[in-house]
């Protein structure tokens, strides 16, 4: 193709504040484990006076996946909003020194918002609960969406998360048409079960219209179709869109297309901290899928990836993926 | 004893910028490896846009030896110089959060400077180069020293590197006085050994009038008494102060007082990140001194910990150290 990203992103802009915390901490603090709760500043600052010392490292889901294509050597860009402060310049530069573009315009220093920072908490059995502050990245709106850029597009991805604020809804909007009127293809990830059930009906009317390719993991698939049986639930989105790739822990993941359907296999490794491994996954099958790989492939990569970040701390990649990659025989 | 601090630590408050860099890079940009280098701020934004992704951590050498008595279960205080931004409040979160009292007055918001960082390269065999901008640290005068604290203190822990300002000298000496005047002791580390080449009068004679615990590693010691002779300068350091506590990379360290001497082991590690291992060794040695063990054994905590924390990203302990020092045999 001779456009000039093979992905752009768009999704919440967060900078991760990684803490070790035990399960009892977690229950003490009605913390649920496992899954991404909203918080205001209040709620925010409160639990960061009770968590213990912290690493920062830029996160957001949608980044962490277009920062891992960008490791892969794609060519790829980022939209989602930071301020003018310390951690936004932190988000910008992780993104930029990783080689994707980030052209968003900052909300000013005198924003009363700060930048977004989703507080981590990981358990000892690597599992993570996330409590985040949205900060400014909840005032993204079309005004920061470029028509061009997504026009130059071979695919966009979308973050459910997003889907929380009105005005992202309608740059997303704005995405998508920009993008499918220049032939482009829309990839969504459903990001959370609760995402799911605060936005199923509009997440299914934009599968039905737009999405080619849908990311989630079973806990989210049936959040979706609102059923019990996993099964059915991958042979109805496989109905609704081009491709379903679909996370299931460490079981691997299933790809379905055109009636066809591949289970691929979790890469197994010792799992330090979750964060991330969704992420990671999507942003490994989108490189193999805009680098001509089978669909089977591309969830072997993805697999492959997700192991990658799982095992350290922080939801980006740290080894070389196209190493790991050829270490299994996919490149 | 009835003191309520058994450490008191003064030195640079910083926040460190962790990157992965090959030496190529380094030798590409002008940056010595294995030291520490003052820039300027042009030059830390300059360097900060060159480098790869980076975490976050908070860090500062005396920093990280407070926040290791502090994991330890010791009753310590810090004093060191951040802004009310977001990166001075990361830095006192994890502090406070590891249970050390911080309570050194912030710059304003309206300081021209920022909270200090310290871009820390670290290359593949572990190695670290560190490309500091002092930013409000600098800034630390007497009027941040609490003469109260300071006399509650069993010790006080006082960080070379703060000698690069004249106010903070007078700080130290502030702190000396209140101190020694209410029957604590001093420690000084010497920092680093081009820290130590333009100091070396005012530490000289800062060790000769105050000091009672000296910490340093072999080429500090060797700058510091400018000669090749190791066992030479070993010999005349511990004529001058009551302890000697001399790290020496792989060969462990060398402990000496009042005429006696201990060659403590390291302990064998994959080095993953170099930085911290000299803060850590001071802080286990001043936790197991005011713990009433004796030197060897203190020496010895001294190396675990030091082996702790280059065996992850970031200066400060993640495991917990009394274990490892039980599975060693120190406690």
């Amino acid at each position: 193709m001779s456009k000039k990203f093979q992905v752009v992103g768009i999704g919440n802009a967060m900078v991760d504040v990684l803490a070790h915390a035990s399960d009892a901490f977690l229950a003490e603090n009605g913390i649920e484990k496992g899954i991404m709760q909203l918080t205001d500043r209040a709620r925010g600052v409160e639990l960061y006076g009770l968590i213990g010392p912290a690493k920062e490292i830029s996160g957001g889901s949608a980044a962490n996946t277009i920062a891992g294509i960008a490791h892969l050597g794609g060519s790829t860009a980022y939209v989602g909003k930071v301020k003018d402060d310390q951690l936004g310049e932190i988000f910008a530069h992780d993104l930029r020194a990783q080689g994707a573009v980030y052209e968003t315009p900052l909300a000013p220093a005198s924003h009363e918002a700060e930048t977004g920072r989703c507080i981590v908490l990981v358990s000892p059995d690597g599992e993570r609960s996330m409590n985040t502050y949205l900060g400014v990245t909840e005032f993204l709106s079309p005004d920061d969406v470029d028509e061009d850029q997504m026009a130059q597009a071979e695919w966009i991805y979308l973050e459910g998360y997003r889907f929380d604020g009105p005005e992202s809804v309608a740059a997303f909007d704005k995405a998508i048409h920009a993008c499918t009127g220049a032939g482009g293809r829309v990839s969504l990830t459903l990001s959370d079960p609760f995402c799911v059930g605060r936005h199923r009906d509009a997440f299914r009317k934009l599968i039905q219209d737009h999405v080619d390719l849908l990311f989630c993991n079973r806990a989210e698939m049936l959040s979706m179709y609102e059923t019990e049986d996993f099964d059915a639930a991958l042979e109805q989105a496989a109905s609704e869109v081009s491709i379903v790739a679909c996370t299931d822990g460490e079981d691997g993941a299933h790809v379905l297309s055109e009636g066809k359907r591949w289970h691929v296999p979790a890469m197994p490794v010792q799992i330090v901290d979750a964060t991330g491994a969704g992420d990671l996954f999507a942003g490994a099958f989108l490189w193999g899928l805009t680098n001509g790989h089978d669909l089977e492939t591309c969830g072997r990569m993805g697999c492959v990836a997700a192991s990658e970040v799982i095992s350290h701390i922080g939801a980006r990649p740290e080894a070389e993926l196209q190493a790991w990659f050829k270490d299994q025989g996919l490149l």
